[in-house]
C-alpha cells in the first residue's frame, strides 16, 4: 500500500487520498482516519469538547459528531440496507451547512448542546463506525468508494480544526492552559532569499484521477503568468516584529482600506500584534499549542489575517502571490515538511539552501479571490454544497499547515479563508513582479 | 434551634438566616448550605455545568466557584491567618462584579471557561470549605458571623440561580432533555377572588436585628398606601392562554411602549407565549424541569417579562401590586409555600379559601422601580457593591418561588430584574385602586 | 386675562394653560403658541430643519409637521365638519408613537424624508391654522376645548424639542455654528447651602381642575416623606469639575452598574464630561446655543446624564432628590426662573439669599422612576398613549428649563427620560437624608 | 476636437478623457464636466441635497464639496501659488477617504452637516473653479494635466452617485417623489441569443497613453481564456419574474452561502425582488427616476445584487462572466448606448440582431474578485489610495450604466462594489462554458 511513493507507518495519519484496490485496504484506512481523530482528542477534558469560544470555532465535541453525521447522511441512509438512524434529532444537530439535508441548528449555538453527551456522541461514533464497515464489506461500488473517501478527507479537514478551535478556547483562556505539554523543537537559522520564474502560458489545477481531489481543485486549466519570484521563506516572527516596531498597525497606508477599517472598529483589543501574541516590556510572547513561550524571531509568522498579511508585503515593498504563481512552483516538488504528523502543532524553522518546503508550518495567504476554475462542476446533488457554494469573499490559502495531516495535502489543494480570520495558522509567503512595468 | 417557629429538618435545605448561638450552629449551617448547592448539581451532566447560554445564565460550575470566592474573598483573605489562596487567577475568573477587588472577568464569556475543570472547581470548593470552618471555629467576632451569613445568602441566591440557568440551557435544547425524571404534584382547582386593603400610614421594610438581612430592605419607614386589593391567586395558565387567544401579543394598546418596541424588535422567535411555552395544533405545552408536559390551567403562569405581566394585567382592566402593597398584604403571614425545598421545580395549583400564600410559586412583578428606601446605607466597603448599585432601570419582584430556598425568604425580601427579563420563575398577582377617583 | 396672577406680556410665549373664558381668547391662545414655534424656528437654514443626528433627535421640519398633524388628528378628523384631510401621506409619515391611529413611520429615519419640503410643510400648518381657526369659533364644546390645550400644551413640549434637538445637531457640528448669535447674561457668584423639609404625611400631585395638567400629574394624593434636606442651588460647572479632576469618570464605586457598563461600551467617545464640554488644556469649553465658551465656574451644570448625577451626588456624599420631595420644597413657590422666555438659551447664574428657584434653568434629575400615581387613569382613547405608556424604565425630572415655556411648567408637572440621556438641559440639585438611621 | 471619433455636440456631456492639445481645450472641458455636476442636481429641493438614506449614499450637497475638495487638494494647494485656502474646515469635513491627507470624517454622518449651506457649497464651487481656470491658463505641465483629468473623471464618477444615491433617497420616501417628470422611452421586443467565443491567449488592460485611464485598469497584460459564450442580452425584467416566481428566493441551493445567510439575517425587509420593485397583486412595479411604473419585461432587471446575479444564473443553468471574457468580447465594439447622455435615467430595451451593446443601461456584475493586475502600479503618492486599498472583497462590473457619462466609460474601465450592494444600475449578463469538460 502506497501513497506518492511514501510508506504509511503505523501511528502516523495514513493517507485518506489513497489509490485503493480492495476492501480491506479501504476499511484500514477507515479505522485509521476515525481513529486519528480520537487521538488528536486525547488531551482534551471533557470540558474542553463542550466549548465554542467564538462562532467559527465550533466545540470538539461537535466536530466528533458532525464528521460522524458526514457517513451517517451521505453513506448509511441512502446506501445501507435496513440502516436504523441512532438518533433522529441529530439529522439537524449536526447538519453543518447542507440545506439540501434540512435546516442546520444554528451554528452559532453549537456550544449551547450540552446535551447529547461526549459519551453519547462516543457511542454514536462507534455505532456508525460499525455499520460503515458493514457497508465497506458487503458494496463496494464506486459511489460508495468516492464518497467514503469525501468523508475521510472531510474528516481530516475537520481534524485540524479541532486542532484550531481548541487552540482559541485554550489561548485565550486566562489560564493559558497547554493542549499537550511538550518542548518545542529546536529553532534554526533563518535566512531568506529569492527565486525566480519566467511565467508563460502554464497548467494550474487537476482533473479526476485515481486519487480522490475535491471538485475545486479541478479542472485543469490554462493559465498565463508574468514573470515573478517568490521568497524561499515564509516569513518570520524576527521579521514581522520589524513591521510591528515600525508602526505597521498604525499606518493606513499600508492597509487595504477594508482592514483599517476593520481595526478602526476594534473596541477592546484592537490587532496591534499576530493573534495569540502578548507583549510583556520588550519581548513577544505567542501561545502554542503546547504552551506560552518567547516568539521565536526564526521560525515562521502565524496566526495573521490576509490583512496584516498584505499590510506587511506591502510594507516590505513586495506582495502575496496568486494562487496560480504558487502551484507553478509548488507543483512538482515533494509533499514534505511539518505537518501534523510530527507532533510539533507549532511552525518549525525553515533551512538550509534553496527554496525551503512550501508544504506545512503554515497556510499561506494568496491574494486570489476563492472562485471558480473555468468549466468547474460542483460534485452531484446534496454534495455540490461542499465547496462550491463558498466562492465569494474568501481568499484562497496554499500549503497546507503543522495542524494538516501530511496525506490530504496536495499541491492543487485549495483551502479558504475570509481576509480578517486569523484563527487557522496562517501566514506570509512574499512575491514580487520580476519585471516592474512602467508607466509611460 | 429554630427559626421562626418552624423545625429544621434533615434532608432539607436549612435557614441561613438564623439566630446564631455558638460556632457549631454556623459550622453547622455552613456546611448545609454549601452541601445544598451540590445537591442542586447532582443530577447535571458534567457539559451542563460548563455551559452559558446566554449572558444572563452562567454555567453552573461558575456558580460554584464563584460563590467559593465569595467566602475566600471576604472571609478568609482578610480574616484567616497565614491563608493561602488556593489559585490566584481565581481572584478575576470568578468575581461576579466587584470593581472594588478588581476587574472581573468577562461576565459574557463565563462558558468560555473550560479550565479550571469542575474537578478542580470543587477541590477549590472542597480547600475552602475546610478553611472556613477552621476560622468558624477560631474567632467568632460579629463581622466575620455577619459575612458568613452574607456568604451563605449569596450562596442560596445562586442555588436558585443555577436552576433557573439550567432551566434555560436544557429548555432551549432540542432533545429537551430533564433535570429531573419525577412526576408532577397534582393540579388543584383554580378558584381567584379579590381581598380588600384599607391602606393608610403602614410600615415597609425592616431594621437590623437578631436575624440577617440585606441591606436594600432597611431600614424599616413608613409609606402611605390607598386602598386596594389583590387578587388570592397567582394568575393560572388557563387565565393567560385567554389573553393569547384574545391577541394579547398583537395590540399595541395592551403594552408599555418600551416593551412593544422590544417586541417588534425581536427577530427569530417574537414573543407569543411565555419563555419555555410551545403551541402543537391547538395545545400549549411548557418545559418543566421535569420534562415537556401540557400547560396546566389551574397553575400558576410563570416565565413572564414585566412587561407581558403589565400587558396582560391592563388587559384584565387591573394593575400590577406596588411592593408596599404586597409587603403590606403579606407581613403577617408565614412564610409558607412551594419553595425548593419541596422538590417540585415547578409551581404547584393553588387551592382553599382565602388569601392564598403570596410565598414560593413564582416570584411576584411588582410596579415599583427598584431603589433605595429613604436613608438606605449600603453595606460597608466592597460589599457596599452586594446591592445599592443596581438599582436603576429594575423593578422589584417579591415573595420567592420554586427554586428559592424557603427559609431564604422573608415578607421584606426584595428581588429585582429587567422588565424583559423571563428565564426567572416570574409570575403575576393583579391589584386593583379600591376606590377609582374619577377625574372631574 | 391672566394666569396663575401673572399678566401675560406680548411678546413673550403666552400660557397653553390658562383658564379659559371666550372663543376669541381661545383663538388667540391658538395662535400665540403657533407662532411662537415658528419664531424659535426663524434662526434656521432649510438644511438645518432636515437634519436628525441621532434616533432622539428629531428634525425640526418634523417637529413643525408632528405637533400639526396632532391638530389635525385629533381635532378637525373627529370634530371639523367637511374637513378635507390635507394629504392622506402624512396621517402615517408624522405620527409619533401613536398606534391606535396606525403604524407610525419609522422614527429613527424621519431625517430621510427630504420631502414633504419645508415649504409644504409650513403650507400643512398654515392650512391646519385656518381650519383650527374655523372650529374654535363654531364648536365651542368642552372636549374640543380641552384637546385643543392639550394639543397646545404638546406643542410647547415640541418647542423646547426643537432647541434641544437642534442644539445636538450644531453642537456636534465641527463648524459649531451658532443657533443665535448673541452676548451671554452676566455670571453670578455661586453660594450654595442646605434648606431642611420635615417630611412627615404631604399631598403630591394635582386633581383636574379649571388649568389644564397631564394626566400623569393626577391624581393628588398622600406621600410619607422622610425628613430630608436640599441644596438651595444646582450644582455648578465649578463643583463638577472638581468632581472630573478627582477622576469621577474612571471610579466604578461611584456609578450605578448599569451607568459604569454603560461606559465601557462606550466606543469613539467615552464619557468624560458633560455633553457639548471639550478640554483644551487646562480649560473647559461648552458648546451653547450662542456659541462655545469657556464653561462658567458659577453656572449650573448642565447636559448630564441620570448616571453622571448620581455619580455626582454620591462622590459629594448626597443623593438624588426623590420627586415628590422635590415637589414638596416647590409646591409654594412662584414658578419663576430662566425660562425660554428670557431668550438666554443657556442655563443662567443663580445669586441671592434663600432657595434658589426650583423652576427653569435646567430639568433637575430625580431618583423616582417614572410610573403612574394612585389610581391613575390615562386620557380616554387613541390620547391614552400620551404619557402612561412610557412608565417604564425612565426618571422623572422636575423644574422646566431655560428652553422650556414658562407657561408650560408647574410643580406637580413631570418630565422623564432614560437615564443615560444627556442631550436635555438636565442638572443636578443634591439631596440628603437628614436624619440618618444608623443600623443596629 | 474629437474623441474616439465623436464629435462633442453642446448640451450632453463632454469627455473627460480626451486628447488634450492646449489651455483652452483643458478649460472647456473643465467648465464643461464640473457644469454638467450642477445640471444633474437641477431637479433637486434644498432638502434632498442633505439626505443620507444610508452610510452608502452620500448627500448630493456633500457630493458636490467633495469633488471640489478634490482639486483643492490635489492641483491648488500644491501647485497654485498663493493659494488661500477656501475654509480649512472643509479639508477634513469633505475628504472622503484619504487618510494621506488626514483623518476623514465619518462617512455615516455625511448627512448630518447641515452647515455648510448648499449656498456655501457652491460658493465654495464657485472660488476653486475660478482658481482652477487661472492654474490651468498659468502652468499647463503634465503633472497638473494629469490630476485635472484625474479630477474630472472623479467628478464623472460622483455624477453618477448623485443619481443612484439621491433615487435611493426619493425611491424610499413613501412618497416616491418623482426626480424629473418625464415619459418613458419605448418597450422593444426581448430576443437573447448566444454569442460563441473561443478563447484562447488574449491581452487584457490597457497602458498608459494619450488617453486617460485609471491605474487599476493597468498594465496590459495576457490572459488565457477558455471557450465561453455570452447572451447577446441583458437580462429582462420578464425573465427575472420567472425567477422570483418559480421561488428563486426560496431555495437555498440557488444561492452562494454568504448571500443566503445575508437573506437570512434580514430583519424587516427580507430580498424577495429587486430593490425598488414591489408586488401588488400580480403586478410587479418598479420606482423609476421618473416615477414608479410597471416594470417593463422587455427591459434589463436593475438594482440587483452580484448575490441575486448569481442565483439567477444558477437556477438559468449559466454563470456570470469574468471580467476578461466580458472584455475580450467588448474590446473591439464602439461604447456606444444607453448613457446618462439620453437623459432617460433608466435601462433601455435591448432588440436588433446580433450582440446588444455592452456599454450603457446596467453595470454587468461579473465572477472577478477586484484585484490588481500583474505589475499593477498605483498611482503616486495619496492619490495612490484612489483605487489600490479597495482590492479585497468586491467584484468587479463593467459597461457602465445609464447614470454613467458616456465619455467616462471605457472597454478597459472597471467598477466595482460588494457582492451585497444593490443601489446601483447593477444587472445581469449570462455566461456559459462552450466546452464543457466532463470529470472522468
Amino acid at each position: 500500500m502506497s501513497y506518492n511513493g511514501r510508506n504509511i507507518n503505523a501511528g502516523v495519519p495514513v493517507s485518506a487520498n489513497l489509490q485503493l484496490e480492495n476492501e480491506s485496504q479501504l476499511a484500514a484506512l477507515y479505522l485509521s482516519v476515525r481513529n486519528q481523530t480520537l487521538a488528536l482528542c486525547a488531551p482534551l477534558e471533557v470540558e474542553d469538547y463542550q466549548v465554542q469560544p467564538m462562532a467559527d470555532a465550533s466545540p470538539p465535541k461537535w466536530h466528533l459528531a458532525h464528521v460522524t453525521w458526514f457517513f451517517e447522511t451521505f453513506l448509511l441512509k441512502p446506501f445501507s440496507n435496513n440502516y436504523r438512524i441512532f438518533d433522529p434529532s441529530f439529522e439537524r444537530l449536526f447538519n453543518s451547512y447542507y440545506n439540501g439535508v434540512g435546516k442546520p441548528f444554528s451554528r452559532a449555538n453549537r456550544g449551547f448542546l450540552s446535551r447529547p453527551t461526549l459519551a453519547r456522541v462516543l457511542e454514536y461514533r462507534h455505532y456508525v463506525d460499525e455499520k460503515m464497515l458493514e457497508l465497506i464489506q458487503t458494496s463496494m461500488i464506486d459511489e460508495i468508494s468516492f464518497r467514503i473517501q469525501l468523508g475521510l478527507n472531510h474528516e481530516q479537514q475537520h481534524q485540524e480544526l479541532i486542532l484550531t478551535d481548541i487552540k482559541y478556547n485554550l489561548g485565550n483562556n486566562p489560564l493559558r492552559p497547554m493542549y499537550v505539554d511538550q518542548k518545542a523543537d529546536d529553532s534554526l537559522e533563518f535566512n531568506a532569499r529569492w527565486v525566480e520564474f519566467d511565467g508563460g502560458l502554464v497548467e494550474s489545477g487537476t482533473d479526476a484521477g485515481q486519487e480522490f481531489v475535491f471538485d475545486n481543485e479541478m479542472p485543469r486549466h490554462q493559465v498565463f503568468l508574468q514573470p515573478f519570484r517568490l521568497s524561499t521563506n515564509l516569513v518570520s516572527n524576527g521579521e514581522f516584529v520589524e513591521f510591528i516596531e515600525d508602526g505597521g498597525y498604525e499606518r493606513p497606508e499600508l492597509w487595504l482600506s477594508d482592514g483599517w477599517a476593520g481595526l478602526q472598529a476594534q473596541q477592546d483589543q484592537r490587532w496591534s500584534m499576530p493573534l495569540y501574541w502578548r507583549k510583556q516590556g520588550d519581548n513577544y510572547f505567542e501561545y502554542r499549542l503546547t504552551g506560552e513561550q518567547l516568539a521565536d524571531p526564526n521560525r515562521p509568522v502565524c496566526h495573521v489575517s490576509a490583512y496584516e498579511a498584505d499590510a506587511y508585503a506591502r510594507w516590505k515593498g513586495c506582495r502575496l502571490p496568486t494562487e496560480h504563481e504558487w502551484e507553478h512552483a509548488a507543483v512538482d516538488a515533494p509533499v514534505e515538511g511539518n505537518f501534523v504528523d510530527s507532533k510539533l502543532f507549532h511552525p518549525s524553522g525553515q533551512s538550509g539552501e534553496g527554496m525551503q518546503s512550501q508544504f506545512g508550518n503554515v497556510w499561506e495567504w494568496t491574494q486570489s479571490g476563492y472562485g471558480a476554475y473555468p468549466s468547474f462542476k460542483p460534485f452531484d446533488g446534496q454534495l455540490g454544497e461542499y465547496n462550491g457554494k463558498f466562492m465569494a469573499n474568501q481568499l484562497v490559502l496554499r500549503g497546507g499547515s503543522c495542524a494538516s495531516p501530511r496525506s490530504h495535502i496536495r499541491p492543487t489543494y485549495r483551502n479558504f479563508f475570509y481576509p480578517p480570520d486569523r484563527w487557522q495558522f496562517s501566514g506570509i509567503r512574499l512575491a514580487q513582479d520580476l519585471i516592474s512595468k512602467e508607466r509611460l
